[in-house]
């Protein structure tokens, strides 16, 4: 039998997917699983998205343009210049969702054993990605007792070698939550200039910052014109997921150039997908407004029921729709497969995402897990009522 | 300013679109322009698969599972079992586009600086697929006076090395429009059975196999059950380039375990897409009859055409919806270019594709072109008016 690539035997499982078999089985036992694990939002997709697909007039469903549609990329542009980033059409590619994005970024700028400084925990992805690549992973722990502020900069200077390509960041943070401050995205300007390296920024959860924060984004500072790289999406902003669209965004006319022959390669972007996404930037704000309250309002439940539990620890998310949290656990994969495998009050139990996938740094993170707070209120209490009840019965 | 990756400086440009500026030019100045350059049929896509989406309840645009939903696998599965092919649902991954499935095939099989086998001309994305993976591509010349004929398979069997990971074969072909026989495919089946190797076979255009010829794929023999992987895409099959749904399938469970990593990074293959696709699945056979028939009357009429240009020579397609065409010019990258820049017949000109970008040997298909012959019968007739009239000028 022909050998499978060491390429392919080294790319990770998704520490977010590995447990599905056992929610499954709990599901078909007739236990009712809380999905804390995954962030696929309840939140409804903007009418006037869906409306566009409804109402199409397609009768040739054709390629787009490789870099997408021209009239999808002006308006992207100009959604951008409300939010003060100074970005043309020709400055952005629309690609099969941030995660394709993230690829052709690291095609782009990194050659096989090239180096990615990532502060973590993140994303899990980005060393699926980075694997796929040939790309390695440099991690910077950060940590759950600041809330998973930017390490001290002195900590990325240190791992600054000729092979290191970027930095990445993602802004607000998956899994954190965490929002960096101007402060701190100046530090990393500094640094990236100063060694002359791109600075990839992950922004696709942009409009989730809450208490009124102001969310910073790279591209508002015009001395990183050259470094700056963008990954965006339409996923969770219009809860479109599905929709599988994303862009990477540079003023970096080489960045973009290049990244253009990569999305060449594969053609277009998906068309109906387009057609939704350019019609999802007509949502009125009141339907983000909404939103917004309604994570708080689920972020504020899920932090306070946590906090009530002796032992654990939560790191309050300032973006996104994510927390790290510590339990009072010493191997928190083991207690995430027990709930769904052995466990259930009342018919129920929770799937949560262990978090040592998040790390790269092998023995971190191992009594933590990641929660997603997708789910409505009612059902944000039960489950974190389903832990403290697990908690008592797994350490006993 | 940071610099690009090697990797990114040597991807190559679409040999298809990079004469795009000189058609948009051509456009300005009033000129109509015949694109015979690109595989976007003018075909409809089927009613059954507009109508699904311009029906669709979707609500929450949601991710699907990362190998694709369950019900459109088995129901792809079904598809192929008509088809003599003994593949079940989760022998199956959902991609995006064939583009996808190749690059996990490729990053499911070699690691950077393998080989991979490939009668030359091709398909040009596999260039960006491969230096994307860091994958070789090894040619073999296969010639236009035998029609394009798979080489003696002593030729794949001297360039066969220990980096050789697999034979990649597109049939019928893109851009030769040949169809291998049920000979030509046991040849290459011994071969990578004797040395172990995968046996790749794109097989999109399966459906487009003319004068009564019968498609053969490399699944239909069982002993190819470990080194067989075929990919496949709905884009030519129902005119649906841009969905973006195409397919992974091996009886390797290994390869699909492996590929399935690829896919679980990027999260999901369209949604929409998806939905469309499923239902494409119940066009009546009345559509593809007509197509066809649409087509073998295009593909006549283009050969007889360009047959009585003096100097041409035609490859005679048996598949697909290309040929190559000789030319008596010297540089054909110059005369397509030429074509669009300085010519004009009536007020109208032909964009083509030249040839040398479907080789990867240097220096060879210089005087060839390949047309798709996706526009209506009259249409090619004028086009072809259109390179008669052109040729005279441009040797004089």
């Amino acid at each position: 039998m022909p050998a499978i690539s060491n390429k392919g035997k080294s790319m990770p499982e998704s520490p977010i997917r590995k447990l599905v078999p056992y929610a499954e089985a709990a599901k078909k036992r007739g236990t009712k699983v809380y999905h804390l694990n995954i962030g696929q939002p309840d939140i409804k997709t903007p009418k006037v998205a869906l409306d566009a697909i409804k109402n199409n007039t397609v009768e040739v469903l054709e390629y787009s343009r490789s870099e997408g549609s021209e009239t999808y990329r002006q308006k992207i542009a100009s959604y951008y210049q409300k939010k003060h980033i100074n970005v043309s059409a020709t400055d952005i590619i629309v690609t099969t969702g941030g995660s394709e994005a993230l690829l052709f970024a690291l095609g782009t700028i990194a050659d096989v054993s090239d180096e990615i400084i990532i502060p973590e925990p993140f994303y899990a992805n980005y060393n699926g990605f980075a694997t796929a690549s040939g790309v390695k992973v440099v991690p910077v722990i950060s940590k759950i007792d600041d809330n998973f502020a930017l390490p001290p900069i002195e900590e990325f200077e240190k791992l600054i070698t000729p092979k290191t390509k970027a930095i990445l960041i993602c802004n607000p943070g998956n899994p954190t939550g965490y929002l960096y401050s101007k402060e701190e995205i100046n530090k990393l300007a500094e640094i990236v200039k100063k060694h002359d390296l791109f600075l990839i920024s992950d922004e696709v959860y942009r409009e989730f910052a809450y208490e009124g924060a102001k969310h910073v984004s790279i591209m508002e500072d015009e001395s990183l014109a050259e470094h700056a790289i963008m990954i965006d999406s339409v996923s969770k902003r219009y809860s479109m997921c599905g929709a599988r669209i994303g862009y990477i965004v540079s003023k970096n006319k080489q960045v973009i150039s290049t990244a253009l022959k990569f999305a060449q390669a594969r053609l277009s972007p998906p068309t109906y997908a387009q057609i939704a996404s350019e019609a999802a930037l007509e949502t009125p704000q009141s339907y983000f407004d909404e939103v917004i309250h309604e994570y708080v309002d689920r972020r504020n439940t899920l932090v306070a029921e946590l906090e009530k539990i002796d032992g654990v620890k939560v790191a309050k998310p300032r973006g996104a729709f994510y927390c790290i949290v510590e339990l009072p656990v010493k191997n928190a994969d083991d207690f995430a497969q027990w709930l769904l495998e052995k466990f259930e009050y009342n018919g129920e139990t929770v799937m949560v995402a262990p978090a040592a996938g998040f790390y790269s740094t092998p023995g971190i993170g191992l009594n933590q897990v990641r929660i997603a707070y997708v789910l409505k209120k009612e059902d944000l209490i039960k489950s974190v009522n389903i832990i403290k009840e697990a908690l008592k019965q797994y350490n006993n």
